[in-house]
């Protein structure tokens, strides 16, 4: 019944792009060879590898074709897996389209793309009886969508929360243990390698959006819907807010959150006071972390390293590795694109931030004398916003800063009260607004 | 290509033993089943339950047949999958042979029987193509299986360091929390239901040790080697020791490592020091976690509730979805029981305690006064241990407790130099010996 390792026909692999990814994908699938095929029950090998700089391509053997055609990879016949590792979301979406019309089964990194482009992907792959497997595209090594997708099957997902940006929680990390500034530490983050030369992405939050999209999709069984992601990054932090933060037993971290309410389903990326105590709280540096709840296994947790080479290639062999076994079986018995039969996706509203219901952080400086503290807690009163606590600080010129921590209320309350507060005469700042989350056990 | 879902022909479950684990899993198959139904592509129903006792079920409508014929339930052509939660390793071990025998697929949650015949029944289930799951066995509700065994492909597995048993976990957790000993914590532990009135399996270590050895299978692709496992208990911990822990920066925790190392692999459960800041020593009371160190990933931390009803019969679920799916797939292209293709095993030698290398903590009893410390730490260079760092503290009568930590040695050498130091006339106590465990980065 079971066949030696090596009288089965290898699957032979097509690599779209040797950068960071490509380069890691290839190392570790020859390195750990063996140990991939006694797994497998057959050898993986990458056979032609297509890249805008074949010239940059070392370490690797005279039988492999490489060159700089990408579509003829994808056309190549004798190739049975593409591996799209060059980014983007034209030229990627293009070939992962061809990738597919040619029969062929694909895996991915690309979290944009997908987040963009996954439904009419997973259609088109889903219509033509192929994989699309894309467990690289978030949280790096950490194999999060499998443990969702195949894990958690018997649960109703209520929510989860994801730190699913390496480079913001390197930034937030530093800015909190060494009381740097936010462009101190994003230089820090750029000098490392953490962060890229256009940070924009990482930094305001989109990239965290677009793997929030797509775990929101296998979890709650919904299409993939990055436009309707509220997104907020994590440039307007200041440094004052972390001293408070830990003065008041939180620390600051960039979460992405979907939560469904029966009301419909909340999908943010922002950052938030998190409980120091929260084992989520204590993952630094540039490492990722998943929480999610379902409503039989409670909560459980997944860590480890969310980006770099030889760990987002873990992501992209262990595909490779399912993509392999399940090639031989009939598509409908494959574990679906999107955790759900695609026939069987559910439309939950998404609600607008203005709906959105967390505790919240607020900070701001006012004229340190009677009654400005009554005047303030009268209009967050009427507003429906309660208050859990409450610090006030002396600074110069009589003037005080004063920290809220609210109890759950509606983000459209927050943002009229906020409205009103700003307007008073003995208020002298805008007021700094960070959500709290309360991860509830 | 994709059937909705209630056009395919239900999947039927035979439940045998209707506990906390049977009735968790029928409330989360039934609660759920629209949602599992929507993922699986077809509805898994529970038909006929099997218990000892089939007064006490209840909440089971009556065209589901409920008796006490356990084997009968097995026989039963009607039904494709068994669900065995009966426990304990005789009777459980007989009904799986004759499920398999009937070319049933099975899915249990019964680490004992797995860890002392799970050889010959794979073995018995792979001859005859069908499947026996066990993601429930081993750390509840965490899919911990799934991620080694499917998620981690790419990688060789170095070392692995759980905390899976959660009834010594809350013992551990309330001793440093409330400076509570060991009998006062187990007694807690059993009135909130956290340990059994026989407690001997969880305090005593064996629990963890048939989960470490079904853990170390699927890692390093071995056989199950659960006489292999050196097992420690908790029972002999004292408060003090946690007291000393605290001050030096550590926690205990039960931890079953598995670490492949080039002589061999080292399987143990024991209590050890772990650094506070690590994510792992703040798993606190009855939960799991697990962390496992792959040569591409790096390190992964899974975290969830480690036991209780509906935890485990989430596992036990999702188990059923997998075997579901995969009941269509030949034999050849499913996931190996064992991770590994059951021809391609390795005979790596299971080293001695006596050859494992971790560091030490020791606390002893000595006469203050000049020259003993000389003489201890000669003792300990003589044996070929180095000290990392030391504290002595002053009690009554002219005594003093001393600790050490040491540098990484050889478990041989620092039994030999205990049992020199403990004949110095100068020492007035057994030496209390925990390993500290590195966790390396």
């Amino acid at each position: 019944m079971v066949h030696s390792v090596n009288d089965l026909k290898p699957i032979k692999v097509g690599l779209l792009g040797f950068g960071v990814v490509g380069s890691g994908t290839w190392t570790v699938l020859n390195r750990n060879a063996d140990e991939i095929a006694r797994r497998a029950g057959c050898r993986i090998e990458i056979v032609r590898i297509a890249t805008r700089n074949p010239s940059k391509v070392s370490g690797v053997p005279g039988q492999v074709q490489v060159d700089d055609d990408l579509m003829a990879l994808v056309r190549d016949p004798e190739i049975d897996i593409v591996v799209e590792l060059i980014g983007g979301s034209t030229l990627a979406r293009e070939l992962i389209l061809a990738a597919i019309d040619e029969g062929k089964h694909v895996v991915t990194a690309n979290k944009a793309l997908l987040a963009l482009h996954g439904n009419e992907i997973f259609e088109k792959a889903s219509a033509k009886g192929v994989m699309v497997a894309f467990e690289a595209a978030v949280a790096g090594g950490i194999p999060i969508i499998k443990s969702i997708r195949e894990g958690l099957t018997a649960n109703r997902i209520q929510w989860l929360a994801g730190i699913i940006n390496g480079t913001t929680n390197f930034i937030l990390s530093e800015m909190r243990r060494r009381n740097l500034d936010f462009a101190t530490a994003l230089q820090e983050a750029q000098d490392f390698g953490y962060a890229e030369a256009d940070p924009t992405f990482d930094i305001e939050g989109v990239d965290a959006a677009h793997k929030l999209a797509l775990l929101a999709a296998i979890a709650f069984g919904i299409q993939i819907q990055f436009d309707k992601v509220y997104v907020e990054g994590i440039s307007h932090l200041a440094q004052e807010d972390f001293v408070h933060a830990q003065n008041l037993g939180y620390r600051i971290k960039l979460l992405a959150v979907a939560k469904h309410r029966k009301e419909g389903i909340e999908l943010r990326v922002h950052p938030a006071f998190v409980k120091r105590n929260e084992l989520i709280a204590n993952v630094e540096g540039s490492m990722n972390a998943v929480l999610v709840r379902g409503d039989a296994v409670g909560e459980t947790l997944y860590y480890g390293p969310g980006a770099g080479s030889e760990p987002t290639a873990s992501a992209v062999v262990a595909d490779l590795v399912d993509v392999t076994r399940m090639h031989h079986t009939d598509p409908e018995n494959r574990v679906p694109h999107l955790a759900f039969q695609a026939d069987a996706l559910a439309e939950y509203p998404i609600l607008s931030i203005d709906e959105v219901e967390t505790s919240y952080y607020l900070r701001l400086l006012v004229d340190d004398r009677a009654g400005v503290m009554a005047e303030i807690t009268r209009v967050l009163a009427e507003d429906n916003i309660s208050i859990d606590s409450m610090v006030q600080e002396q600074v110069n010129d009589g003037k005080a800063t004063i920290i809220f921590l609210t109890h759950k209320s509606r983000e459209g309350d927050i943002d009229k009260a906020i409205g009103l507060i700003e307007q008073l005469p003995f208020v002298h700042s805008k007021v700094t607004r960070i959500r709290l989350e309360q991860l509830e056990k």
